[in-house]
């Protein structure tokens, strides 16, 4: 696995893929330079004049609600559909699932249009899992399990690989499910991780179109590890920015390989 | 008055505020930072469909026309109307008030929503007191001076606290007003920086929502404090971004004791 | 003409101009930092119902089309028209020519307006000479010598100073050009350092009107200096944008006497 996972972060560095990225204005610019730093390249377009366009030279599509209004979930609807027409991954961020009816409907509608992936924090993905389909109520002790239960749920009605990121990531696949425990607090300090997460998971996507919970699971190891190493240097939420990206664009396969933390379930 | 001002600091860290930010696209993501980094919560959001229901579960809002157009301003309209309907606190930032007479217009009209605190630098206090109250004329020696007493104006007129800031803070409320004297120029060579502080504002008036006088001294404070930490860690304006975030992060009770430079009036 | 170049530089420190951008959602926030700590005074501001007002008040305009769309355009059209009426310089960035065709009809309707400069990337320059003259074909031998003809081609056919940007920057004028080798590799792993590139292109003609030739030189020369400067303290990306900024802030007369490497021709 620890192979495969590097391999995926590899070839993002050597083929440089294009993702485009409809998202929201808050985290524009951290996106864009976390894939460059990734090796990736970013694109932002959402004109509905151009839109479509603009996927059909797209390794892959990330949709980030953060900062939606009508015009930009009709340039959102538009995307998602040539991706699917084209048969490219399209990643949905569920940014403030919950918070408002508005932001619920647009999401239900996005989810039919099957994301191949979706990433969210707890609440975003519990807020998801409990609409999308008849919650069967869950067992869980603790906030963390009863975010992958809903992740598993999610992921069932969906047909999406679903990954819940917290102080432990869940990437989940139906039956399977992988967590990753890397990764800092600090993150939490920083506006947009989750965003950079979601583009990250575009990229893996783009060079690993045939295995979608491999790419997300690549992508969200990246960004644990490089908090480890941005955080041993940061003393607080700017320097951490900073040494983010520093550790993205430097990471070496031997850091990957010793820093990994991932269990494969089952 | 110290005290107080720091356990207004300290509610923001424990309570962890949301922030409701209809704001310019040049600093979004330094205010969401910022407040972050402060302990606040920042969400953004500004769809008409869903501008009121942000405003119902946020703490505070803070309303900032930097590129502001007409889909925006029909945003801060409802969220105001919002803000006013539920009693909450709403901070107004007049980014280049007296620019155009577009943005004169659309300040005289959020000015009629009466917002809980207004503030600007010098330039843009003395533009909405000229165009908001019939000026007497004024006596001041010096542009500092000069910007006091408009804001005293502005304060007379709206029923607003009015914070002026510049070299020295003025923050005023009827009567009486504070001078805070902390504070680097280099703060004057980063883009948001006054965005950041009417961010912040809003922040320390969702934990003291019954004073908005002490909770806009504390947020301009922990500005000033926070910019002399940073300044002496800063060579250039990149690197003063970096540790201004760090140290609004860090900040101690002893420090901001030691370091404020606080005069009341009277 | 090293003499010319830093005395250009040297007026925008002094007179702080007004540089009027109407740019794309992911780099506003570093152009206008950019802009301060190279000691001018940035504004974004689109609005239909300011945007000409805007241009009035401002020393130079910017017109960058990265995140375009039906309105934006709209927002430029207006600017260009009101630059060209008041005989203000104006700068375009063709950010992402030849990506779609909705970009390639703006752009072709954007250079109707006769742009005082253009600055793009390689294959935004030759992409746009492509659709703006009957391209005679080319006899270069490398990538590089195929841009400077296409820049050669695309001023001959607007009559605007045309600037390419990349391990060797090119700033052409009709039959004379100028060759930059500063700058860094490190420089391409950063959103928006083309788009820096070019506000800083609208700060040197606001203080040089009567010589955009010189204008751009002297300000790609600042930014490819501030690269190499930054570039000796930082290891990645992150590092790289702080430290771009502190040089931009910083760069004395004698450093940019020693690093300029500018060859002219004839």
């Amino acid at each position: 696995m620890k192979e495969q996972l590097w391999s995926i972060l590899s070839a993002v560095r050597q083929n440089s893929p294009l993702v485009h990225n409809i998202t929201n204005y808050v985290v524009m610019n951290n996106t864009a330079n976390a894939l460059l730093a990734a090796g990736a390249s970013p694109v932002m377009a959402h004109a509905h004049s151009e839109v479509s366009d603009m996927v059909s030279i797209a390794g892959a599509l990330v949709v980030n609600i953060g900062t939606l209004d009508e015009y930009w979930v009709e340039s959102m609807k538009l995307a998602v559909k040539q991706a699917n027409a084209l048969q490219k991954a399209w990643v949905l961020d569920p940014v403030g699932a919950g918070a408002t009816s508005y932001r619920n409907n647009v999401l239900e509608e996005l989810l039919s249009y099957r994301p191949t992936v979706i990433r969210g924090n707890a609440s975003e993905i519990m807020a998801l899992a409990k609409f999308s389909s008849n919650t069967k109520g869950v067992d869980s002790t603790s906030l963390s399990e009863e975010a992958l239960e809903a992740a598993q749920q999610l992921s069932e009605t969906t047909s999406a690989v679903v990954c819940v990121s917290g102080a432990t990531d869940y990437i989940v696949n139906k039956s399977n499910y992988n967590a990753l425990s890397n990764g800092h607090v600090l993150m939490s300090r920083i506006t947009g991780m989750g965003c950079t997460a979601s583009a990250l998971v575009g990229a893996c996507c783009a060079v690993s179109a045939d295995n979608a919970f491999a790419a997300t699971t690549a992508a969200m190891a990246l960004m644990g590890i490089a908090g480890d190493i941005a955080a041993e240097k940061a003393p607080g939420p700017g320097t951490m920015q900073v040494q983010f990206l520093d550790a993205l664009y430097q990471l070496s396969e031997y850091d990957f390989r010793e820093r990994l933390k991932l269990e494969t379930n089952p």
